[in-house]
């Protein structure tokens, strides 16, 4: 399906609830988070070898995070450099890309989880304008994941209602396609993108888009599937769905930390859950220093983590 | 009617839907616009000089566009320095002032046609509160247009309703005249301050206003008169209507850009309908780099817009 | 009832209308307000020295007064250190503590009424999530004072409505709370902090809060007391009630201004109509350089409001 030669990826469409491309072929996307890329650049890792192993790990997809803080720190200019870069590398390898705007908390009092992830609805809405006007033809290009993990983290961030984030999410997808963004919108719930069950009353007023939801294992206690289902795996009888963020680390991992504490029975359940229902994953990370981290030095030496994603990105095959 | 004698200009007030001065007497505005002072510091050419020549040209009023971003830069202290030599110059030649908060874009959303035109809404509040302590009681200042070009520039600034814009326009009022300020403020509606077809249904609620629009010549197709009726003339019947931009430059001359592209037809067009329905207007730009330029260069030659309106500014007879 | 062996003041919860400690024993508040921490400090005065005076005037509660703009000057993390060393001589010394957001002006509009006052929404939301972390379990910081006095200034600064007003504070009390925050809310209307009227129809929708009011002598002609319980006193009938602001000079003392200037049978009456309803109080202020004054020099020599208020507050009699 993705061939080095091409120099450019088919557009990915929403079609009811699947991704398609434009000659009508449905595409299940499994891939890698990078961590941020100004974090990469700045440690001399942002760079096409990255993304060959990112390729070579059995991913179609690769997932940007811009943490408000780098944009603001690096400047608009800079920073549209290294995405620049990012999305070239990943067209030569056939990968497709998310851009994800990588907050987390109350973009309604604009109170965040960490100053890392402090931003603005006014910066926001021009981070938006500014990805659509530059990347919003650009086929690899395909996703724009409009706010990594909304939450009140209970209310400490002050209220939010649905109906104020909806409101919000749909403002984004307005300013996007007016600017010429061609791609799909990503749109997540609270509790930090795990909860989608305002869906079932209050969709998105918006077509084309896809939901999102991040099931890290102790989101819930074992067994997951039927919780899931409840949760955020009802919206793909509807609706394109992709977990943007999974992943685990044991207990003793570097960097271990509620609630990605599980085990590879978690691999098991969330791969089985989403390769049964054709949902769209990405795992959580590409970097030695974040957690849960896939390798543990700059040979990509596998964790634990690793080895188990590793192993079952290859076993897919992409005719 | 103006003497250089005076020290004071007669306040302008509104009646039904005439600009007139205390003693009743009816005033049409016919002026230029100049660039921002703060350009024009910067180059040398903010002086008495430069408003001698727009008196001669025929002007009885002069529009300072103050961008939001010089306003910042300068400081607000510096800038004012700016706003009194001018208003002082004015005054001594007879000219009254419109100070024009000179932003394009979306003050709901907080996105702008460019940088040079950022602001807050917090901002744009406190430069009404600053303008109205400042020259409230002075009746040179005559006018405060308080956003120069509304627009979601087709949603790419995001979205905004009338009802939002009136509510704002309605603050920032309310904000003026509780700090003193006696001027007339101007309002605006969207398509870059072309429209004014809410206002049938939806007036601004307050008194003492009048209406602005910028009906360039590429905003409609000839013949302009009933579609300029539909568009914004019919306010003129009730209220007092001021197009504080019109102009015109050949598709050849420098900085020549949809929608001001046109010819003396559009001069003989816009002229003769303002003239017939007493419509004040103030024409752009009085800088022989911002286009249209009125002139060519600082021995100020007319440009082929700038001989048009020179010989039509002196024709008027004020008595 | 204070013991300088405590190395914890007992937990102030709100019992009906009043301050009881967890024991169940009321406590009525009489005390002193500090001028800017920040502004002691680079003057060499925020020390214990300055606490055990507050003390030795009979005081059992001190306000803080943090300036917006001296938090954003010093910064989060040195500003906490002052409030830190403060709550610490203060709980050594057997003093309650007010930690108070000192802004005047309209949160709505983010107007003030001078620049040392200006704040944002967002700034003010962080700022009481960044004391509920704090302090929130400290027993000496029984209060917290939402925000010193909201005024629209007579529209000078925009205008606001109580229901704004009120979803604002609601929110702030919502944030202390979901971060820890023990204490007691203290939530003042407009006016300058004066009128709290709209609290008959439309209270605060709060458990466990105080209201304040700063009913300076000039509010209102004498006789005051019928007008102070229609305006304000009123709310005692229902809920707790303090008076973080009260004070008078003479026209001739330095800095007088209006509406704090009166003398000493100002001093009678709001200390007889708060002793008479068990309302508590705190004077404005121990500093030399603000006004009303309550010393004159670094001997803490009692100026003519000082001399007044030490006497007063020295004749309680705390079991
Ligand atoms: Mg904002
Ligand atoms: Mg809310
Ligand atoms: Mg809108
Ligand atoms: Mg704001
Ligand atoms: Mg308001």
């Amino acid at each position: 399906m993705f061939s080095f030669s091409q120099n450019k990826l088919d557009r990915v469409v929403v079609n009811t609830n699947n991704f398609v491309t434009k000659n009508g072929k449905t595409i299940v996307f499994r891939g890698l988070n990078t961590s941020d890329p100004d974090k990469l650049e700045s440690q001399g890792h942002w760079n096409k070898s990255y993304f060959k192993e990112i390729k070579e790990w059995g991913a179609n997809i690769v997932r940007f995070p811009v943490h408000p803080s780098a944009w603001t720190k690096r400047g608009k200019e800079n920073y549209l450099k290294l995405i620049d870069d990012g999305v070239q590398w990943a067209t030569e390898l056939g990968l497709y890309v998310i851009i994800d705007w990588h907050s987390i908390g109350n973009l309604e009092t604009e109170m965040y989880q960490d100053d890392m992830y402090d931003t603005t609805l006014k910066q926001t809405y021009d981070f938006w304008r500014t990805i659509a006007v530059k990347y919003g033809k650009n086929t690899s290009v395909a996703f724009y994941e409009l706010f990594n993990e909304p939450t009140t983290f209970n209310n400490t961030l002050g209220t939010a209602s649905w109906d104020e984030w909806k409101k919000i999410n749909e403002e984004i997808i307005t300013i996007i396609r007016a600017n010429g963004g061609e791609g799909i919108p990503l749109v997540a719930g609270f509790n930090w993108a795990y909860d989608l069950t305002p869906v079932i009353e209050n969709p998105i007023n918006a077509e084309g888009i896809a939901y999102v939801s991040h099931p890290y294992p102790e989101k819930r206690e074992k067994p997951w599937e039927s919780q899931w289902t409840a949760d955020w795996g009802f919206v793909k009888e509807k609706y394109p769905l992709m977990l943007t963020e999974i992943g685990f680390c044991g207990p003793e991992d570097p960097g271990a930390h509620h609630p990605v504490i599980s085990d590879e029975s978690y691999g098991d359940a969330i791969t089985n859950y989403c390769d049964d229902k054709e949902i769209s994953y990405v795992v959580w990370v590409f970097d030695p220093q974040w957690a849960p981290r896939l390798f543990e030095d700059w040979n990509y030496t596998p964790s634990r983590h690793g080895k188990y994603f590793k192993k079952h990105l290859s076993s897919y095959s992409y005719d």
